[in-house]
This record gives structure tokens, sequence and C-alpha cells, in this order.
């Protein structure tokens, strides 16, 4: 695990402290979180120019190598820092030159020796662990480290992973409904890993919740493999199949798979067989968009890598024709004032996620 | 003539009736009148997605291959009905695959046996005639199928027609103003079939009007048969020409043509002659935008096919002309506070144009 | 020097008169003054259509040949006017054939006698003096032709000079900025006429200001010729350098050049040597939107044409460049609430030039 700055230091640091405060009171997304805000994979000597929950950021390693975010706004004229240039682990803005640290501290002023004491930016606290950058959204409460979600499957022996950055022109609300619904797939993912819409539709599903998670759970047992199971793992016959969704307010994971018929109950969760484990940070960058970060891990037996490629491929498709599916459904919300909706069996598990983050607001 | 579903049925559609009681008084535009909402021609196996009246709307054939519309949102979560696909009359939502029949009622919920009364959508009322599908717009008037108007130029033994479908961006008043006034031919449609603009815009002008109609006149005797008019039918020598507008609420006809001169009464709507009778509806789309359905209707004795091509590719030029006036007409409107406009002598048709759709808002 | 009409005429003309009435207390921008509008090099036999401080302008020459602008709306039925087309120094409107002579009274009407005595469009002041256009800003305040701004450097035997107009997606003040200051060469033009960021910044800076202008100047003795003015000029050795910024509300000069070190004091204005005189005329389009009208003259001694091109050249290169900075910056400030910005010493200039817009708005 890989710590970024000293805690204490970074608490301390009056510039971050000032601006927390300034802010308080105008969210409309849930606070003290730990929301995503990159994959580890993205950031290495680059820039990476994001807004997140409205806040524009410039995200770069600082001189230790680790990952920082400074407000993309230079303090001197208003310049795009993500403008600059990385020197390093500093960065310089590309219109007079002022040079920040990780901390947002201005640190020269070309042709002037003394540094105004204003002259520094926004920082904001990330953690980057597991392959994931995850940034603290708060207004006055302070983060706590051993609050970072943990997500083992990125450094498992068994599994193998991979995944992307997809930006929407949708709500991030709009693909929780989309991912906490996996009867979908019926529909949606027709080209792919859709199948027989009634099987998907009838199984039974269980949802249950906690403070923080919205769990949904369908079991399918003595199931013909579909082939994208077959290709990757080598079942005997029959197969017990799952879909488990667990919802959290800054991502979701989706656990599914299947293992050989009656060969181990499924209610155990490192249960054998063929796993795919998907994680989906989804981050809102406007009210109105949201970005989308999603990993792939699967756990194949053989001829590892190869399949491993497949599968995330696979997954990729289909999470590029949610992407049509989602933007469209969105663009079609706006053009009506009504925003009635007509509930049916399947909602039960977004209607669930959408009264946690009603309660967060 | 083919009329659409059962005008009791679908009056007595609880649906259809509540539909119209919530958008009581939000118009901007004529109510309780038929408007263009297609062509025939358009309308086989496929879909359209078409907002009219700021009513996005989803038109298909139902099981019967009459053409019906339905508000362009599935009652469930909101996706466009466009983006799913036709299932023998019946239109299948593309997310969850709730499935909708031509009253916009829910027969099937996937996976559900039971489907909640309130799964249905708005549906719109369409009567299909003489190759243009109308629809009523009213919110609290049921329509009366003896007022969609009467168009017999479409299915006229004598005559070929053909036409399309223009998307404007401009409002749907300054086509009216447009087609109002045929003077401008002589400087918008110079390369076709405009003339000398002195003739078009001294011959006499008369305007008639009643309840529901303005009518232009314009008649010019003993003049050059145009090359349009000489190509496409037998003049002797000098002709009799007319120019007539009859501007309704939800389209115009516009009628030109010409006869050997002296050779019967320019007052006989039946006379004979080459005859270009322009169908215009034009449907707004929001408050700044329209759609523009025309269709030309001719008469020729010889060649009838080629003729009759020529003729309606020779009017396409001049709407594609007037297109690029009127939106660029409209985009400078746009950039001015004052709305003062300075009448001249060719206004009189458009003025009363507008008078009578302002008498109805 | 060339004028354009009579001065009386135009003052007496009523229409001109009532349009700065109607306008009256609306501008955000500085009043009663000259702006540039256009560089005579644009305008030929053309017509064309600017927008400047929010007024939409129809630029021409009239029969005389004389730059006249009109509002660019016709006041039949709203037509831009730079649709139209140029008839022997009047226009006539695309649509219906209006006709206006340069000071926008309507002259002729297509069948139709009389012409209503409303049918005119605004008129606005032009003077074209020394290849450049201005453009009388006021609401109430009579034009004085005295005030016009004297640029000598269009037409001093010595110099050669060519320019360009720009338009940029940000307000004019964003211009103003980047210009008052010199010291971004080092950074936003690294490829060009940059050079030694420290050398630039710390050279002595000083201020002068009276009512209508402020100067800031920096010289920089006994240094080494750049490589443009080493292939501009003959220079023996080391040279004495300048940089001298005049800022005034519609106009910067910018005179940048070196002469054989100690051979003349650089506090003589007609010094010898190297010149590179900038005009910069920045005229508000619209609140976020400009148009900058540059011209660089410079003295060659020998090859005069040649290098006058590539000084002309390498000066647009770092327009090019300092247009993406300004309006990525001007993008950037749109995404943040907050106004803040924190002083440096280099901003002497603008702060200055700030407050003097300020005080006239
Ligand atoms: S705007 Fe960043 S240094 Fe001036
Ligand atoms: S949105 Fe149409 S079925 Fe769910
Ligand atoms: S709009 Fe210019 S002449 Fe009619």
């Amino acid at each position: 695990m890989n710590m970024n700055m000293n805690m204490n230091d970074f608490i301390q640091d009056k510039n971050r402290i000032s601006i927390q405060q300034e802010q308080e009171g105008k969210s409309k997304f849930p606070k003290n979180q730990w929301y995503v805000v990159g994959l580890s994979k993205e950031l290495k000597d680059n820039l990476i120019s994001r807004k997140v929950l409205n806040i524009p950021l410039i995200i770069f390693r600082n001189v230790e190598g680790k990952a920082v975010a400074l407000e993309d706004r230079c303090c001197h004229r208003g310049m795009p820092l993500s403008s600059g240039t990385l020197e390093n682990g500093q960065i310089r803005c590309g219109y007079h030159g002022l040079l920040y640290d990780g901390y947002g501290h201005c640190v020269e002023v070309p042709g002037q020796d003394r540094i105004p004491a204003k002259a520094k930016v926004k920082s904001y606290f990330l953690i980057e662990k597991q392959g994931i950058i995850w940034f603290w959204y708060s207004f006055d409460t302070e983060p706590n480290i051993s609050d970072v979600p943990d997500y083992p499957y990125h450094e498992h022996p068994d599994y193998l992973y991979d995944g992307d950055v997809y930006h929407y022109q949708a709500p991030y609300q709009l693909i929780h409904d989309n991912l906490m619904d996996l009867s979908h797939l019926a529909y949606v993912h027709l080209k792919t890993i859709g199948g027989n819409a009634k099987i998907h539709m009838n199984a039974e599903m269980k949802v249950v919740q906690n403070e923080d998670q919205v769990i949904v759970k369908r079991h399918m047992f003595d199931s013909d493999p579909p082939p994208t199971y077959a290709m990757a793992y080598p079942f005997k016959s029959k197969i017990d199949r799952w879909q488990e969704i667990d919802f959290r307010v800054s991502h979701i994971r989706i656990w599914t798979g299947g293992i050989d018929a009656g060969s181990d109950s499924l209610e155990n969760p490192d249960r054998n067989g063929f796993n795919m484990r998907g994680f989906h940070g989804i981050t809102p960058e406007t009210d109105e968009t949201c970005h989308y970060f999603w990993t792939m891990a699967t756990n194949p037996k053989q001829d590892r890598e190869n399949i491993a490629n497949v599968v995330i491929e696979q997954t990729r498709l289909t999470f590029d024709e949610d992407k049509i599916v989602i933007e469209d459904q969105f663009k079609n919300l706006k053009q009506f004032e009504s925003t009635d909706m007509v509930g049916i069996h399947i909602d039960v598990g977004l209607v669930r996620a959408r009264r946690m983050i009603e309660s967060l607001i």
C-alpha cells in the first residue's frame, strides 16, 4: 500500500483546510466519501486534467512519486496548471512561470525574490492503493486512511485484471441504476454476454442492505455454461451460476461466475470456479456528467494471459453498449418535464441505492 | 381514405384523455388543429422519432398497419422508445424490454407476470389520408375526423406528385412569412424559377380572407412562358399566369401555372393548362424550430413521369434556397433585441396570416 | 488621410442620433472612444460582416469609396444585409430586394413607388486613416475627428508593415493583460522570440501614466542581439535594447528594438537602430469575445522586403501562441466562481490599464 504524503503534515496545512470551509454546504453529492479519481495505470510521468465533483483538478506525481491533486487554476492569472509542464514533481504554469510543489505552494516566482504569502493553490487529499487513486471529498471532516476501500482482487495472485476510464454524458446515478439491475443484459447485451431474457428475468433475486451497502444476489443452478465461461474455465458439465452486486456510494462490485454444479455452496464468498470480479468506480464530474473507472479481474486456470484478455475485452464491449444506452436515456429524460417512472420488479436494487444516496445529500 | 383506430375506442381511452388535461394551458401554438406529422411515404416498417409541438413522438404502424404515435419515453426508466425495436406492430423498449401496443399500453414486462396498471405511455390521435399523416393537437377537445383537411391532388388521375420533409432551424412562422409572399422569388430564386423582379413585384395582388383562410392571388396576363413552363406544357404562344396562395393554420396551398392566353377564366379553379400545386405542411417542432413537409403535384400532358420529376426537382431547389435564407434570417433576428419591422406592400398576406395565428394562441 | 462623409451631414442625420439615444446607458465598454473596426487592406469591393461592441455591423465602401458601417439587419424582415449584394456602393437585401445607401437610407423598394419614411437602418460613424478603420462608439457625444489616433508608422518611408485580424474567444481585457506584460515572452514564446527567463524578468521596469495612457518601459543595456535582430540589422556588436508598451483604451503600441551599445540615448523616441513597432487594436465583439487587429512595422536597412516579411511572420507566430494561451486561460477562468488573483511584480502595467478601463465604464 502506497500512502501519499504524511497525514499530519497534510491535515495541518492551512491552505487545504480553509478551502474546505469555503465550499461548505454547496454539494449535491454525498460528502465524506473516498471517490475514485483515477487508476494508477493512467498516472506515470504525465499530468491528468480531470474535473470531479465539480472541482477541476490537475493530478500528477510529486517529487516522491506520490499522486497529488491541485485545483487546476494558477493563483496568478487563472491559467489551467494542466497547460503547464511538470518539472521533477513540481508543476510550472505555462503563462508566467510560477512553480508549485505537490502541496500547491508556490515555490518560485520568476524574476521576483519574495514569494507572496497568498501564492498557493488548493490541494486535495489523495490515497493510491491497489491500483486505484482515491480522492477524499469532504467540507469539514478529516480523512481517515483506514476508511479507504480495500480491493484485494487487484493484488491477488490467482487474478489478472485490467480496466479503463470512460467519460459519460450522463449523471452518475444513471450508471448506478444500470449496474444495480443485471437483467438488462438480456436486451442491451444481445451481441455479447446477453442470454435468454426469460431466464435472466425470472431467476430469484435476494436483496439485503446495511448502512453502507446494498447487495443484490441472483443464483441460477444447474445451467449450461455460456460460451465465455466454457472458453475460460474447464467445467465438467452443468454449472451453478451467481450474479452478485455489492453497491457502495463510491463504487459497485459485481461478482459473476460459475462452478461445477453442486461442488460448493454459492454462499461461500471464496468459492472456487470461474470468477469475473468487476470493479466500477463511478464519480460525478458535474451534475450531468461523470467518470466511470472500471476494472475486470478474473482467475483463469490455464493460458492465463490470453483468457484474461478475452474476458476483459468482452467486458469492455458490454460497457461500450451500456454507455450508448445510458447516454441515450439521459438525453431523452432531459426532453421531458415529467420525472414519473413506473416501477417493476427488477428495480428493487436501484431503488434502495438511490435511497441511500438521497439520505447522504 | 385510411382511418387509424376506431374513434370511439380512442376517445374513451383514459390514458390519452388524462394526458391532454395535464398539459392544459401551456401551448404557444394554435390548438385544436390537425397538423402534419409525416408523409405516408416515410412510414413503412420503420420507426420515426419526431418532436412536434414540443412533444417527442415515436411514430410507427400498429398491428393493423395504421399509423400511431406515442410519447417517445418508456414509462419504466425513460429510454426513448425510438431506440427500441418494432415487433409486429408493437414496440419493445431497448433497455429492459417492456413491450407496448399502438395505444401505448404495456402488454409485457419481461420476467414479471403482472403488468402494473400505470405501465403505459401517452398516445396521440393520428389520421392518415391521401398520403399525409395528420396529428390532432388539442388539450381538451375531441378530434373530429371530418375536419381532417382534404387534399385531392395526391390522388387525382391527372396529377403526379412527390415531396420531402425538411427540418428547419427557424420558427414555423418565418416559413409562413416566406410562402405568403411570392415576390421574393425574384431575389432568392435567381438561379431557378426567379424572373424579372419588377414584373413579379408590380403584378396586381388581391387578398381575401375568411375565418380559416387567407388567400392571396396574383394574375399576370399575356406573358411569355418561363422556361420550366415551356418545357412542361405544349403552350401555343403567350400565356395567362396565376400565383395563388391559400393559407391555413396548419398548411399552405400554393397554386401556380399558366394557360394559353385568353383560353379560360383565371377565376375558374379547375382551369386547364399547366398546373403546379404545392402543398406545404408546416408544423412547429419547438419554439425555434419546425418541420416542413412539402409536396409538388403537376399535370403534364406528355412524357408524364419525366416532366413531373423535372418540375419536382426544380421545386426542391427553390425550397433549398429558401431554407438557407430563412435560417439565416432567424439567426440574425436573434442577435437583436428590437423586433421592429417596417412594412411594405408585399407584406399584406403575411400580416393577415400572423394575425390569424395570433388570434388562436 | 481619407475622411468618410461630411461631418455635418452625418451629425445632422436623425437616424443616427436617435440610435445612440436608444442604447444609452447599456454599455459595458468604455464609451466615447474611437475603436478599430477594420484594416483598410480588408475592405476592397467586398462586404465585411463584423460585430463590435455587441453591435452587428455590415461594413462596405459607399459610392465614393469611403468605408461605412450599417446595422446588419434589414429594416423590412430582419435579414442580415451582409447576405445581400453590393451594387455600386449601395447594399441590396437578398430577401425582397430593398436597396440601401451608405447612410442606411432605403433608396428603393422593388415593386413599390413610395419608400416608407421609416425604411432605414442605423448607421455608424467611421474614419479611415493610415490603413486603419476607426469606429466612433458613443451614446450621446458627437465624434471629434481630431481625436482619431494618429499612427504615422503606417505611412513612414523607412518602415514596411503588414498585419492581420484575429478573432478571440476571450474578452478584450485578457489581451490587454497579456500585452501589458512582456515577461511572458520567456514562457509562451520559447520557440520564437522568447529568451532567457531570468533576464527578461529581472530587467528594471518603469511605469508612467497620464489621463489616457499607461506606459511601461524596460531597457536592457549591453546585451547580445537575439537572432531575429542580428538577422534584420547590421549591428556592430553588443546592443542596448528597449521594450516599451504604450497602452490606450482602444489600442496598444509596443515598441521593441535595439541600437549599437552606447550610440544613442534610449530616451530618444526617434532613436535609430532596429525597430519593431507593433500596433494592437483590441475591440470587444461581445462580453466574452473580441477582435484583435495587429500590424508590425519595421525599418530594415537592406533587403527590405525580405527582412520585413521575416519579422512580420515571426511576429505572427508569437501572436498565434498568445491566442492559444489566452483562450485557454479564459476557458479556465469560466470554470471557477472565485475571481481571486494573486499579484506579482510584473502585474503593475496590467493593473493600471484595468483601473483605467474601470474608470471609464
Ligand atoms: S497565470 Fe500562472 S504564472 Fe501567470
Ligand atoms: S426503460 Fe424501458 S424497459 Fe426499462
Ligand atoms: S428582409 Fe430585406 S427586403 Fe425583406
